[in-house]
């Protein structure tokens, strides 16, 4: 495989090795505004959509928020080992397919993952180094009310359930590698950005460097 | 200690732990334009002086650039612990004060660190995880040649005896967390803000989380 290559102004471009980029957070940190505006942003970073066998809600679209899938096929993907990762929350179940990560991963790209605790926590022990995680908490307890009440189509008796959900979400914030304050979404976003930007450069994953020193060593 | 202030908008501002940020390159490469850079647009961090043996070079300034001291000086530092690093170089001795690392840190700040792979390997033995290395390399070995031939106060024994040594030192780009690749300032720029911006969100560095969390979850 050839390390090194060129790029559009004739500059050498080191071979990076993809990352596994987790985002977790209780709903209503802001998460998913965040997701969405990395992936618009950066065009290195493309999103894992899981599988779900819960219903579809209004605005949602099959293939760009979830795969809706039942959960007879759920549960032949699951023993197939074809999900890298699985949760029941609520009664439903989420998963994480297999094939179209290692596609994005081989095609030198990183993979966005918005998933919750359980799911970080299976990743992290079959991935490993690969995976970087990151944690998003609400900046109040109020905020927070305010954010899960603004969401008009959630009756009251789903937002009570949400905030007793998000209590637990948040206890495992000390699980993940980087966590982030949203009191801004600017700031949180910025922050969000250099920790993907500061995950590249890391020396471990520019699998390109050995060769480039070597051939710029050889030159001196 | 109190872990959660209040930052002057009123919002909660976390307690952070203080890191150490070495920056290392064969010269030639642009750490100093970077370290100086860094220094002047970011308030959190400080950069630690040196002590030397070496002669003062024409443009330096004692207590900016180095405290330059004689050999005695350098023993006497040395054997009483004042230096959390030190390191022979062209049959000159460079060393870290201890203490003013230590006043740094203390009043929650970070600490730059403009050393060469010894010093790193010191320091990394002796503070451990709050450090973060991060190992500055020229784009080719050409534009290498042509900076160290644009600074005109050397003599040829000296610019070909710094190829030398800046090969030996780029020997040592695996032992950094960090790998830049210099071939464009604004760029390498940005990147080193974003590492420093990541490393300052890694969950174990913000001390004041676990309150901060525990006081957010007695509210919900």
């Amino acid at each position: 495989m050839k390390k090194v290559k060129k790029n559009s102004r004739g500059s050498k471009r080191v071979t990076r090795r993809g990352l596994m980029l987790v985002l977790s957070s209780p709903s209503g940190a802001g998460k998913t505004t965040l997701s969405r505006r990395l992936l618009e942003e950066d065009k290195g970073i493309e999103l894992s959509i899981s599988v779900t066998t819960r219903q579809r809600r209004p605005g949602e679209m099959g293939g760009r928020d979830y795969h809706f899938i039942d959960a007879a096929k759920f549960r032949t993907m699951k023993r197939n080992g074809d999900l890298l990762e699985w949760a029941e929350v609520f009664g439903n179940f989420y998963g994480t397919p297999r094939a179209p990560v290692e596609r994005t991963l081989s095609a030198g790209k990183d993979v966005l993952f918005d998933i919750d605790w359980q799911g970080a926590n299976q990743l992290k022990r079959k991935v490993g180094k690969d995976l970087v995680t990151v944690f998003v908490l609400p900046p109040s307890a109020r905020e927070l009310h305010s954010r899960l009440r603004r969401r008009a189509q959630d009756s009251e008796a789903v937002i009570r359930r949400r905030m007793a959900e998000a209590g637990k979400e948040m206890s495992h914030w000390d699980e993940y590698d980087y966590v982030i304050v949203n009191s801004d979404l600017e700031k949180a976003f910025a922050e969000l950005r250099s920790i993907l930007a500061a995950e590249r450069l890391k020396r471990a994953r520019q699998s390109g460097l050995a060769e480039f020193v070597r051939a710029m060593k050889r030159k001196l």
